[in-house]
């Protein structure tokens, strides 16, 4: 059964729904293998869909880099950053172990745990169930480390800390909530359907009961970024269209310049990593909603319908920052602002729920990959919190950095295997 | 142009894209026309797709009923209610009129405002523009009336409060948070696309900004009900199937005598309308999550994997209530035991973070459609809230009651013209 769901995940190929791999005897075998046979391409509700990917279909798992990083961008989020709670290395290390098992049959559209639902077990089952019955839906799960884990006498990993997983300075305008911020671990999970992106952080957090707790967590309803150029960019809460210059999953020069952490970029266990930052973009929405629209597109330097920098006509085409007020998003934004720093942004748009004073809790999980936060994020966003004019409509209410590991390359690999060894 | 919307959604036929309608010039239009016809069916990412449905498709907003009761469940919902800060009854009839004018547009797939972004204007934008190149995704928007807004000395409605609308009794382990409970008014979205839910609350809300303001949201990331006996019951966050026997919204005999009310039951504006129960009810699932599959089967009285009643083979088997514990989630629920009490559930699941100890803030958001609540909920809540095990795992936090108006009968109809006529 194992080698059977790893056939799967390193194929890429049909993908079995999560019920086909239960093993209910013979005839849940039978079904098991008809569904298979029977995958039918889903396709997203939006005109935003990248054009003939298969939202039903299982993301390997298994590679160089992990996904969810240069993988094109899903539908939903579940975002989760845990405090390791254990004292112990050795119990760290299993969990993470644990982790990987779990993380790669989920993935690949199974239950966690073989005997899942097997029979009437006396323990708890190894899987809580929700997901049962969904395709795989392009599930990727990505972990990264925060500074934390690195402390002097926790896991005796303080030689390891790369000079990049740093304490991020203090902008101007941040009005973080410690209880959204920082974290030991991250788990970064997406998926087209909401339920199984859901279902992933639940089950690790269950697995890792005891050991981990969860400290913040975000649901992101829908994307804001595409990796995939041939693709509208999806528009945020504000109504625009933001990133569109955004690195491609499939550019592998940008990818290894200004993604991959390289060997000689110091920590060897990081090369083939990346550096993640995480942001809670409240939105005062109903402000914004209130600005006229001319004001609104000078303010982004894009124009709102089709989302083409100022003077220009398409999305796509080449922006002419000084055509544009000093002030403007894009410009501060653009590579040429900020010497050349561009990131991979991933994000996602969140409503949760009410504020209390009648204003939606809306706004942007700002996720960005870089291959050095040091001439990634921190130059970019000094030069959006300084100058840019949407500060007055937005608020930066969480942050976190992680360092995010290369792939699991084979079954005999785990998430932290070259940190940790 | 208005016209135009209309036969949309009359037909439910081919669905433009939101970006059609907006009429760019000639090129836009030329965009349009290409994109309406080219309209593409869309498919959930999830095995509990209701057959053959088009989830990019428009649903009628006019009708005998209002959608997004009998409508088969969209996959998200974004709920809201509302406090009414206007004293003044003409502008609260006003902001109906206003509301149900751009429910109409919105679930047709167009913007609010036919000069939606058509130019640089110096004013707001008609429409907030997150929904633009979306498709209607079946949205359905749908208003309650709270019994608040019938109180005396506010609008003049005390004289037209129908008896059934009446404060929620407390039950037995209720904890109920004021912040999420109650509200003058509702408006329940549900579309397949999360972000066509979510603009069409926002835009309610900022079309009514001075004069309503959001007392409380909710944002529900995936179905828990069906209403479409086809279509398997979608699994809950304790990973199970809940609800199977679900009034079907093809089945009009059981509409008719549960969920629509009558002309003879009082009320005569309510008449073709209905009563909604809201629940935010929280699960303890770390709890529930360590609890073995057995006891997990015998509280619900049904098996995990497939759903079936204790002792049967199908979810859908007539389930045997003697072969259950007394204390079975299925028996207590049953309409045997509750005086043939059934009522049309439309619930969702949410995921709101964290609680600040570490595990999630998730659960069921319970909906729920009937005819009179001194038949429907109440009693079937009674049964539940003193005898059902699943109370160890559960708690209610918020609660709210409305009732719901017959649907808009056409563009010169309101939503509430009988109720302030």
């Amino acid at each position: 059964m194992a080698e059977e769901t790893q056939v799967t995940a390193e194929t890429g190929g049909r993908a079995p729904s999560r019920r086909s791999l239960l093993g209910w005897g013979g005839a849940g075998l039978a079904l098991g293998a008809a569904a298979a046979g029977g995958a039918v391409a889903a396709v997203r509700t939006g005109d935003q869909a990248v054009p003939a990917a298969d939202s039903g279909a299982a993301i390997p798992f298994h590679g160089t880099h992990q996904a969810g990083i240069a993988s094109a961008v899903q539908d939903r989020l579940h975002f989760a950053a845990f405090d390791v709670k254990t004292k112990d290395r050795a119990e760290l290390v299993q969990l993470l172990k644990d982790w990987t098992r779990a993380a790669e049959r989920m993935a690949a559209g199974h239950a966690v745990g073989e005997g899942a639902f097997g029979g009437l077990e006396e323990a708890p089952p190894d899987d809580t169930g929700e997901a049962l019955g969904l395709k795989p839906s392009r599930l990727t799960l990505t972990i990264g480390f925060g500074p934390s884990l690195f402390a002097k006498g926790r896991f005796g990993l303080e030689g390891k800390r790369p000079g990049a997983l740093l304490e991020l300075p203090a902008f101007p305008g941040d009005n973080l909530d410690p209880a959204r911020s920082g974290g030991d671990l991250c788990v970064q999970a997406c998926a087209d359907d909401p339920q199984v992106a859901v279902h992933a952080i639940r089950n690790l957090a269950r697995i890792g009961f005891g050991k981990v707790a969860v400290r913040w967590s975000q649901l992101g309803f829908g994307k804001t970024s595409s990796t995939t150029p041939e693709a509208q960019t999806p528009r945020n809460m504000m109504g625009f269209k933001d990133g569109t210059r955004n690195i491609a999953g499939t550019d592998n020069a940008a990818l290894d310049r200004h993604v991959w952490v390289a060997s000689k970029d110091g920590a060897g266990w990081l090369a083939g990593g990346s550096y993640l930052v995480a942001r809670r973009i409240r939105m005062n929405i109903e402000t914004w909603d209130r600005t006229p629209l001319k004001e609104q597109e000078d303010i982004f330097g894009r124009d709102k319908g089709e989302g083409a920098p100022v003077g220009k006509a398409k999305e796509r085409d080449e922006p002419f920052l000084k055509a544009m007020l000093p002030t403007a998003h894009v410009r501060l934004a653009h590579p040429d602002t900020n010497d050349g720093a561009k990131l991979l942004r991933r994000g996602y748009s969140f409503t949760d729920g009410t504020d209390g004073l009648g204003r939606l809790d809306a706004g942007l999980f700002f996720l960005a990959y870089q291959r050095d936060v040091r001439t990634g994020f921190i130059p970019v966003q000094n030069s959006l919190a300084r100058a840019d004019v949407l500060n007055e409509y937005i608020q930066h209410v969480g942050s976190a950095l992680f360092a995010v590991p290369p792939g699991v390359r084979d079954k005999d690999d785990w998430w932290g295997r070259a940190l940790f060894s």
